[in-house]
């Protein structure tokens, strides 16, 4: 079993104080002291588990995309067995979710991605490219097994990636001019409704989930 | 009638070196010197037509949301006589095609609101709460005449907006993954469809226009 993997180890205090910093300081605004400081650790600490702040910076991105891509890949999986419209919606919610609580680093994240530092991009481009490789697998097969109408996948996976990340990012704008929190599960079980419905406007069916058309195929 | 205002001005000059320069390396990536050297003019014809860097972020949010919500306050005041589904969709159109022809000041504004620096958030808190207002009168007036199906109105704000920005504040990650070009009047006709559609999704008749229930109300 490998130390320092557990939620009061330094290596976590570390990843911790680095996500809240960044959150509200930018990467740029963020210094190694600053964080050492926060972590309450020595910043030789930081070089031996990160090797610096770009370490951290990477980090952060792995934990990100690695359990935001384990999501859709497990939907993509039970596409064996379970409807796509089911699939896309449980990604969905797990996604909403799991942003929910890790707001700061969704944000984070998300507003990372959309600098395109050469940094970052060379970072994240193999992370967004699984993303494309397992939306498009959740659409095209709602598309044959005729769950959902035929359309340009591309479109459909855009819509549906800003109505995921953006509550996320603009989070600061949400609480100001909305009051509206991303970080609560009330909005997350709200917001969740109205991209259900959305999934259900892609069916065949013309907006509601059409049992009997199940049935026959 | 005013001097320097067509297209070929010196201060219309700096404005666009200054766009292309932000949307390129940032505002704090950006000097006068940078923009001055662009334009081809003198550091001093920047001071007297803006005040220096901030004076030209300030137009640079000027230019995008004076245009920006008066395409929602046209539809606004179009909802005497128009009915609420129609204004809602010929505003996204609008907004959607003024920002495919400006996508590098686009992508730089919604950047910027997501940064929420302190400068930022003064200028624009009073842009928010006005585009806050018209997009709740345009989703209201549509449930008052049963255009729309009655439901939360901020996740559906929240929810268009995010339909509305994200294709062009992502726009290198469109490029990049999914080889599309929101500056393409392509997208804008193929994507405005999508949000056409979920619009439609809104409506009382669940998923299109029923036109007899329009004749009776």
């Amino acid at each position: 079993m490998k130390k320092g993997q557990t939620s009061t180890s330094p290596k976590e205090a570390i990843f911790q104080a680095a996500v809240s910093l960044f959150y509200d300081h930018g990467y740029d605004g963020t210094s190694v002291r600053d964080i050492a400081g926060k972590a309450k650790v020595n910043p030789a600490t930081i070089s031996y588990y990160f090797k610096g702040k770009q370490g951290l910076l990477e980090a952060c991105f792995t934990r990100f995309f690695e359990q935001y891509l384990q999501f859709l890949q497990e939907e993509v999986d039970a596409l064996k067995y379970i409807r796509a419209d089911l699939c896309l919606k449980r990604a969905v919610f797990k996604i909403l979710k799991f942003q929910s609580e890790n707001h700061q680093l969704s944000r984070f994240i998300w507003r990372e991605v959309s600098i395109d530092s050469q940094v970052v991009r060379e970072i994240i481009s193999s992370y967004l490219m699984k993303e494309r490789f397992y939306m498009k697998c959740l659409f095209e097969q709602g598309m044959i097994d005729r769950s959902f109408k035929k359309q340009p996948i591309s479109f459909l996976v855009i819509q549906l990636k800003s109505m995921l990340t953006m509550p996320f990012l603009n989070s600061q704008h949400l609480r100001e001019v909305w009051q509206m929190f991303p970080q609560e599960y009330y909005f997350v079980d709200q917001y969740y409704q109205n991209i259900d419905q959305w999934i259900n406007l892609l069916m065949a069916s013309d907006g509601s989930t059409d049992y009997k058309k199940e049935l026959i195929i």
